[in-house]
């Protein structure tokens, strides 16, 4: 969106019209009941929809959705699952019963996800690393025009193959999830690469689809590097200019 | 936490310890009944329960807490409140019957404050703003250590009063929340700094705690201007050097 603001500097003050960047309230309806409100940006929300069901366990395949609507006016989507969805009643019943007000509702779905091991014979270069988050980090023209939004992709570790931007990092990654099922690519053949901080609820999402490489920009905790190393999970961190930090992992380089 | 990882710059690869920052699953227990877990660091709990309850509306008043205990082998909070809180009830139905999956909690429970304009005289040079910020980032050893926190503050525009780090934006700010009911102080005579992104769900805390301007180093969400505006709250971000942004509230910048 547009905005008048005053920018200040040093020794001047300037009317301006300044980009700020987009946030709405979006509510998922799963089978017809409301599931729950998401602070995201308003785009690629079939794709959020999709990638952050799949990436909190509530879907183990997209073959299971049967038909998905987005609701623009409202910032609704509308999506049914197949019968053979065991984990919908699960949801439902952790939600309104004993489990609700255990924790986010984030928290509560992502224990879904059986822990284990990613063993995967992907390798990639720290080279690579480098010149992948290079082009990672030039795509980002939202976060050019705005500063307000945190982005993800899925690489090949050649090329950027999905890329998206919401104000949520954990969104932002969903987003490249849903795009990936929709797309019918292979998980095991990628890695995912994000600007944002990896907490544990990051890598219980990137567990949930198996890729054997999570690259960021930025710092990880404690728990995500002792998740990260129990799944065998290669964790890099702090990728900036030809540096990086390896967590864990680190037998995937070459 | 320490952790050994290897470092690759350019040229070279070192095995070396580094720090990484904590993080755990912090509950809430609310009048003996759970109410949430936040993903949090492992410092100022008491500060982050009071904190948070206060700033998404459950309680209006420190005098409302019986009392409140810190199990830090568990990291669960028991926070009593006294009879007069009307708020609870309400908090638990809506959480255990209807309200349940409308949202997050703590999308939840903010709608339990009422909008409400922010009339006050405070005013504040641009100079001081950006003396304070230098002052603010400097203050944040765990971010220098790690990379991984957030800051929040509260400063009376001469000087820091309060200042707390943590894993995520919210419970940083929610702290020094916290802190500052405990310590009696009163929220008309300060501001609020943060070192993170602006959305209407931080804008929210702001407005119920009705300081008069908001200044973070990092962009705001076109939500959390409109709602700024509407609140007349002074919103400031991308403060950096002597440079910053104007969103909202001039009228308090002398």
């Amino acid at each position: 969106m547009q905005v008048d603001i005053v920018k200040i500097t040093k020794d001047k003050r300037e009317e301006i019209k300044d980009i700020v960047t987009n946030e709405v309230p979006f509510t998922i309806h799963l089978n017809g009941r409301e599931l729950l409100t998401l602070l995201s940006s308003p785009d690629n929300l079939k794709e959020l929809t999709i990638g952050f069901l799949y990436s909190s366990g509530l879907i183990n395949s997209i073959d299971q959705v049967k038909n998905i609507t987005i609701d623009t006016r409202n910032w609704i989507s509308h999506i049914d699952l197949t019968e053979d969805n065991k984990n919908d009643e699960l949801v439902f019943k952790r939600l309104y019963t004993s489990g609700c007000g255990k924790g986010t509702l984030i928290y509560n779905t992502l224990d879904l996800i059986h822990k284990r091991k990613i063993t995967n014979s992907f390798k990639i270069s720290a080279e690579k690393i480098v010149r992948l988050m290079r082009t990672f980090q030039n795509s980002s023209v939202n976060f050019k025009e705005t500063g307000g939004v945190h982005s993800a992709a899925l690489s090949d570790g050649e090329n950027i193959s999905v890329f998206k931007e919401d104000i949520g990092r954990h969104n932002a990654i969903d987003k490249v999830v849903g795009e990936a099922l929709i797309k019918k690519l292979k998980f095991k053949d990628f890695i995912i690469l994000t600007s944002g901080r990896i907490s544990s609820e990051i890598v219980f999402k990137i567990m949930k689809i198996s890729v054997p490489c999570l690259i960021s920009r930025s710092a990880p905790t404690d728990q995500a590097v002792k998740l990260a190393r129990s799944i065998g999970l290669t964790l890099i961190g702090f990728v900036r200019g030809s540096r990086m930090n390896v967590y864990s992992g680190e037998d995937r380089l070459v």
